[in-house]
């Protein structure tokens, strides 16, 4: 299906502020962005880089005053998130080198801590894609879920004791869970198709029978219109923007996804 | 300044081809793109990556029939292109080690070959910036310049013997002489504003005074409206579209560059 | 001076168990290694990569029954470890894209949480080198120190609350003190000359004036005969081993630094 | 099998020359560093970088006078080569991102002109490793071999049309044949068990059915006791040393390579 992506921020300025923004989709397997636009108001010198985990990040140093950062994409995503019931574990020593480093505990995803709940919650499952699934229900069936910004991220292990969160907790928590069996896991920030409310959203995937695989405890049904954004270890590594020095919220966010004609 | 570049390749395929194509400016301390269009005609699936140099490449098998790539940007440039008269040659052991590879001889940049001419172009500049400029005028003044298509690239050692070029033949050689001279250089392909006649322009970057600096051979006045698509050691490196299997040429190539409105 | 170090690890294998371990110290601008010995026992196909750290790691299943890992090298370090008192803290818009997720949050060093705290700690001490200065003075006075291992690794946040820890412990609240200032922090592991007892070490190092300097709130006198073995952004990237599947402990781990002639 | 490597390289140094050296080996699939010394005498700072190709190279200024380089491996290679008659030819689109640059021409392997010779050579050949086997043959049985060292290298055309070479021209002329096919093909230099008379090696490797495969045209009967120290696209990317400013050559260059027993 086609979709059109955006996104706009709003922030009002009070000193030079630098800014690390990450809002360029790029295109794999799953998506192919046909056109972008990226505006910046007042323009200010942009310099783009790629950072560890191949994300293409904007930095720039915002003025004193308005400032705002709109984006927009036409994308083009798979009909149906692939799925592998049954895909097996990967054993370590098969495990490509890049991998490697999604199994190590994170900021956010304190996974030398989720050993015996990972090892409970999976018990019947095969090893591999059916434990992620399995990790994936209990998500769905344990924590509560709300909407919304619940502030700065917390951690896995704060999301399990208060038993509720939003989407990005939601993907700590299966992260932790996953990397405490050996299954390497990443999140993923970007756009859905149809969410309620609309924003910004995180999921998860796990590398399992050579693959990454997305999951998301938070959807319930058909999975599609996914749009990834940035990719990393938890959300310290995938903000949509880091801003450095005296903290600067956006006055507004204005989050869009909506579906296009085939452009062919 | 502002400028919208395109680019459009129209192939008739005989047998599927796989492509890997390098047509996505990046914005930089140089440029910022504001705005970008690729569409591909039928879609197919595009895979896309980060090369050795930092290029963003896309990948993909070409259907039989016609086949369509249709790129398009919005890109903001500096109004003049840096120049650092007086920049110092820096030493070996202070170069960055990302900028070491470009000292080493390539397939269409013999600098093995040309130390004597480099030194005896140089005679009497200072060491840096002034030795680059100085293969600049050499080039200007002994290769003789044609434009259009002069089908598969040829090296330094070739342009240099037939004394006339197209604008690759003249980085190519202008590279060599660099590197020659333990001088980093590197080749950058892309855009440029009121080239005459219109195509995609190739030009080279010496890397001196710690800065990566543009020269090209070919034009003559002011410096502006560039607009870069590639980096790589040579034309091996960089190539808009490399097609694997036999050989398969564009029936058309479409290349503007029009001055643009500040969308601000 | 010239240092021989070594470190043998003995572990009792019950199960093949995967490894990957980060043993192999490399030359840098403060060291030389000059020769090394890196022996397993019983052997097993190992296979090297570098890490997103550059750290050289050795993957490896070890066996049932009894596993050794023997290293030792012969470096020579620079004889007194540099500072850089009133060096400046670098603007975010100016530190290299290579330095910049040394500023994020990691596993232990939740630097999301301790911007007032650094501030008061601080408060005073020029931007910069000085910074960090009282950041180490303040561990120095402020937390217990106590040698021998801790088990699994606590986070900044945890050590801050118990007010004592080893080397480790230290580098962690360091490194999230420096990070909350937007001073890029990395952690350390290696060998330290006259370490007391003697055993593997951690401190680490903070990004101002445009380098990498050391800094080890355990020490308190003249600094020399640092050996560095791995880098990373906390303890979670930078384990001597990581091992995987059930939990395997050294039954002994030999550390050993000495003084050697200059071997020339 | 177990063997011992060295080489020393002894310069005469007129004035301040930097050096970018590559001699130090690396543990792989195919072969385990047990045991390294490198010496450099006089010592003097060296830092070591990895370069595009993961080679640790090792950045030195050798000082006026005598400047001896003195390395020394014990390494566990394996028994014999793998070989993989019949393995097929990857399709370009199922190739590794990392594996692309080895398809493009380079400085001494012009692929770009050798596609009617290799298809020629490879005629009758399964497209896959059975083609690289064919081109193995066919250089054993067309160019003339001879040992020694050649001053500096020529390129795959050069070669062919002398009909002879040294060991580094073979593998540029296997590699330049092996692209032409868009079969990717890497050089590899390093050190050979039982070479006669005694010097550094160079072969070369080629990725068909999923892996890299090494083959050396040079040598006729049993393939083992390979040490592989850099790899690279061509010897412009792999020279043990690269030395800059006016020339500088060893006086001597002394390898051995002998057989030790198991150490463990």
């Amino acid at each position: 299906m086609w979709l059109r992506t955006s996104c706009e921020l709003t922030f009002r300025i009070a000193a030079p502020t630098p800014f690390i923004l990450m809002l360029r989709p790029r295109s794999g397997g799953q998506q192919w962005v046909a056109r972008e636009e990226y505006a910046i108001m007042p323009y200010v010198p942009v310099f783009e880089y790629t950072d560890d985990y191949k994300n293409l990040c904007q930095r720039l140093v915002a003025p004193v005053g308005g400032f705002i950062v709109r984006t927009s994409a036409n994308v083009k995503t798979i009909d149906l998130v692939e799925t592998a019931p049954g895909a097996p574990f990967v054993e370590i020593q098969h495990l490509p080198n890049e991998v490697l480093s999604y199994l190590l505990p994170s900021r956010y995803c304190e996974s030398d801590r989720f050993g015996e709940m990972a090892t409970s919650i999976t018990s019947g499952s095969l090893p591999g894609y059916d434990q992620v699934a399995a990790i994936e229900d209990w998500l769905r069936s344990n924590i509560r879920y709300f909407s919304g910004n619940s502030g700065r991220p917390i951690s896995a292990a704060e999301v399990n004791q208060q038993q509720s969160g939003v989407c990005r907790d939601f993907a700590h928590l299966g992260i932790a869970l996953c990397r405490s069996l050996s299954i390497p896991a990443r999140m993923v920030v970007g756009y859905l198709y149809n969410l309620e409310p609309m924003d910004l959203h995180a999921w998860f995937e796990a590398y399992v029978g050579g693959n990454w695989y997305t999951f998301d405890a938070v959807q319930n049904g058909i999975k599609r219109g996914y749009v990834a954004v940035g990719y990393g270890r938890d959300a310290a590594d995938v903000a949509i923007y880091n801003q450095f020095g005296p903290a600067v919220f956006p006055i507004t966010q204005i989050v869009a996804v909506e579906q296009i004609e085939n452009p062919d």
